[in-house]
């Protein structure tokens, strides 16, 4: 028997705004006091593809904890919970390949299960009625017991999410993943892309290649390395989504 | 003597926005080491009955706790702090009303009392000078104790809010209690007035009543029984508030 | 050798929105297990003076703590990582001059240090690759041994805000600080101006001096205290700073 890693942690991450995550805590707290950490409940409503970006770059952030994430378009109909177990992590959510991103960042090998909740509470708020106690049920049992998770079997057969990847070339053709809340525009190109490069041309318009939004002037235009190690294209103290007018999805050519 | 039940937590919620909480959450800290967990802080300014309907649906969620809820127009005027135990839970903040209908979804029988609290720092910000020390000293004396609490006192007289209740019938007439974040429209019409309907007339115009929003296409109109276990009126991946046209407090008529 | 405060609470604001304060929790949450709090992190974006402001409002609510603070437009800069000792209190963050107001409002004598870190994983999140990780350790090691911490030299050339003050008389003339979220207009008049007056003039319009908003009629334009213990222009269930016409670092005349 090897040792038990103990997570004393469960985040939450959703689309629910407010007050819902409330009843999602009360829910786990009657179950464990573990340790809850917000990870956000203003992803946008329903959009999984963002939400699932998002979790991909902030989970690995975390020590080993239980992960409850819920954008949930699908919510009532018939479909199993999902319990992902990466490394000494374990990520619970709907199965519609929120979770899949990060579980793949956390670890090189997962172990997908899955939990059929018969006759939940609501068939409108699986984040309290199935996903929370889940959660909470997962975090008591300790993540090298989910099959002693009463109803959780394993399965490979599951929704994922994969992000495209750029066409890497004299002209890269990237897509954007996410603008976050500054505005500043997220895309799939490495950030390697623009080592030794003074400038480079996006769509056409030649920007500087800079290594934080302060070395320019306010309202400039910039391509720079995010914090997730992407190209970003960003303004100094400014919106670059509308400078550079894209939209998650878009495509963006990179030339220099 | 009875054992004391041991809350370790206490919950907070206000229309407060930002930072506002976080000096109410300094001052707890500088009285307890209980865990503090955020309710909402962004409930509607000012807007009492919303409030306490979200508290109500929501505070039951929780393991027995001290909850210190504070939406209060009338800060600053001479008015006590109320103090209401429902079961093994605590509520403290404004006599407006916004307390009492979570207090009686907590307990069937409901012990009211008042502080008057002289002299407190500001005249415009009870809530981190009147009732988040209250809630402290709750909390810290054990809810058994509440008689120990120095200047509470036993009380009869205090505002109450209570929500319509539904003219049940061929033709039901409720009334929109709150429309959530996503733009679901909760009404007082219980969900069981739904059982064995396949579509139902609302003001007049017939929609499907289904177990889940997504049983329908994007876009449509449906009824459902919402997570409060209400008749709730909601558009698949739209605003239900938009397409049905209706605000709270609106009437609304079903029919089958 | 003195005793050592034990803090065991880091507290944390940004104007990051979400979800990057989830990231700084993470990396946090792998070097200790101290209790976050969280002030707030929707602050006006990139605006130094304004958070500055909240800062020295609140944490002085709080008991000793580390607070890491991030509002910082000069990210990716090379510019030193700011750790300042106030009492038993100690404020980390970018050199901007956010920090000193809290601190001066925490303790008379404070100490400053900096930390110069090195090739930080990112050029753009240094509240997660600097800031977060260094009040982690800063927590660790305990507020008595900041000399322990790596890298940390104590300095004194570092940046500062100072908040105007006003001119008193027959006529004050005072500025306006900030706009709180309910409106309310936040002077840098001392409160003590308004004591034993029935009614002032704001840049020639009289209002009527309350101890209450709600002391006046709903969309009645007041003078009060606020809770900070300046001069406060508000509206009873409205906002001051669209009835006054001002926003903040306007000049407003005071006169009785």
């Amino acid at each position: 028997m090897g040792t038990q890693p103990t997570s004393r942690m469960i985040t939450l991450a959703s689309d629910f705004g407010s007050p819902y995550p409330a009843a999602m805590k009360g829910v786990i707290l009657q179950r464990t006091d573990a340790r809850i950490v917000d990870v956000a409940h203003d992803f946008p409503r329903q959009d999984v593809r963002t939400a699932a970006f998002w979790l991909r770059e902030t989970l690995p952030e975390f020590p080993p904890a239980v992960h409850c994430a819920v954008v949930d378009p699908g919510v009532g109909t018939e479909r199993a919970a999902l319990v992902v177990r990466a490394g000494e992590h374990v990520l619970v959510g709907p199965d519609n390949g929120l979770l899949l991103p990060a579980a793949r960042a956390l670890a090189d090998d997962i172990a997908v299960y899955e939990r059929l909740v018969e006759n939940p509470r609501s068939s409108t708020f699986h984040g309290r009625d199935v996903f929370a106690p889940t959660a909470a049920e997962v975090h008591e049992l300790g993540i090298d017991s989910l099959e002693a998770v009463d109803g959780l079997v394993p399965t490979d057969s599951y929704e994922t999410i994969r992000f495209p990847k750029p066409e890497l070339g004299a002209e890269t053709i990237g897509e954007v993943l996410v603008v976050d809340g500054f505005g500043n525009v997220v895309t799939n190109v490495p950030g390697t892309e623009l080592d030794d490069c003074e400038e480079i041309a996006v769509d056409g318009a030649v920007v500087p290649v800079v290594r934080s939004y302060a070395a320019v002037a306010p309202g400039t235009a910039v391509a720079t390395v995010g914090s997730h190690g992407y190209v970003e294209l960003a303004v100094n103290r400014g919106r670059g989504d509308e400078v550079f007018g894209v939209d998650p999805g878009d495509a963006v050519i990179l030339s220099s």
